[in-house]
């Protein structure tokens, strides 16, 4: 197995603790408090296409879980992402969705279909990092482990989460039912998911049947109004609330 | 103007006032934090049918707006609640309601109907009641006021905050279309509204319709798993966190 290999670290204003990390090829960031090496839960953040580990999404929800919750949070480059090698069939449909955006035509075919084989690749580096980060004292292997991922976090996320019991609460949102519905069936644990009520790439009956398609017995669909960029930001504070219920932590005074 | 006239005061041992009083022939209740009479925004509570303004729901709604971000709360009792008289036409339609429940037959249709009728006798009573309270130096003309009913008390709140400038953030849920989507596109505020996504009382399409109806800018939908009465009690904390974004209040930690 794998340990992780700390490459930097820098400490923020606010007490928040940003480790880089490697795990063989994978590349990473681990956020903790500043206050020492006590054991938290840890929650994996997902990124979005076209983005990476410290993209302003991730940073900033890795802020609010340690902030706001005291929770350790991390975040791996999804393949091809972050600065990671580019293989032919990523150039060509990175090409494919480049030209459909142009020409203002629908890009949900070819996203489901190369975010469904990025899960693929992704599957056991997530894994394989989970396994790594339990192994620091400051996690630990019987830590409560959570997962939040929209959009390509949602497509990585949900065969992930599906397949890998350790994860005990996760926060999807924004993609297609199509190559994702079978992996949410098979989930069932707490999961809140979020929708953009005027998505102008998801259609609002395709978001509604991801929702509905989760066995888990709690479930929390947020929709709300705007466009599929347009989440409002209010919304990862409920995620670190949904953590801060599910994993068994206290929540800060907020101002 | 009716004013307020208190009938009987109790304090709790979290530190939360409970007033009771009447406004003429309103019967209400005001919860307010017991730090002293300070000014802090005012949060209308509108109770369920066959409920009174102090219910189980309405107490611990009234206590977490009051310790978790410092706000009063008030609750009237409906037309034909809490002990108020009712008319022929109110033991008429709750006879048909419960012999519809009592056979297993659906109740939309009677439930719509006579909660339409209890909006229209309501409406005047909460404008009085909100009058009334804005005269209390503790509230005031200017400060900021929500709404936040379920069930009955959407089918109430829907047409007042459509019909009263002075509400600028409500919470809703958990009702049919047919007689407030007219009112609802009315309405331009912040709004959150409450849907159980296995009701087995309103169809799924119907509540989502209703929720497309607002004219909200920012509306948020919280559609969760379970049937009509399974509403999660976590949903109570979200709705503190949305009026406290909404109406100016800081939030207390929570354990």
């Amino acid at each position: 197995m794998d340990t992780v290999h700390f490459t930097a670290e820098t400490t923020s204003a606010d007490g928040v603790v940003e480790r880089d990390f490697t795990i063989g090829e994978i590349t990473g960031a681990l956020w903790s408090p500043a206050s020492g090496p006590q054991r938290a839960p840890l929650v994996l953040l997902g990124h979005g296409g076209g983005n990476h580990r410290k993209s302003p999404a991730m940073v900033g929800r890795a802020q609010r879980l340690v902030t706001g919750a005291g929770f350790h949070a991390a975040c791996i480059d999804a393949p091809g992402h972050g600065g990671r090698p580019r293989t032919a069939y990523d150039e060509q449909e990175i090409a494919a969705m480049q030209r459909a955006m142009a020409a203002g035509e629908p890009v949900g075919e070819i996203v489901v279909r190369y975010n469904a084989h990025l899960a693929e690749r992704a599957l056991p580096e997530w894994q394989a990092t989970l396994d790594a980060l339990q192994g620091l004292p400051e996690i630990g292997v019987d830590g409560p482990v959570g997962y939040f991922g929209l959009n390509m976090g949602t497509a990585i996320g949900v065969p992930f989460v599906a397949a890998d019991a350790r994860i005990t609460a996760a926060v999807f949102g924004l993609h297609w039912p199509d190559a994702l519905a079978e992996s949410a069936r098979r989930i069932t644990v707490p999961i809140e998911y979020m929708l953009q009520w005027d998505d102008e790439h998801i259609p609002r009956a395709a978001g509604l049947a991801l929702f509905d398609a989760f066995a888990s017995k709690e479930k929390t669909l947020h929709a709300n109004a705007g466009t599929h960029k347009e989440l409002p930001r209010f919304e990862a504070d409920k995620a670190v609330h949904f953590f801060a219920r599910h994993l068994g932590r206290a929540l800060a005074a907020q101002a």
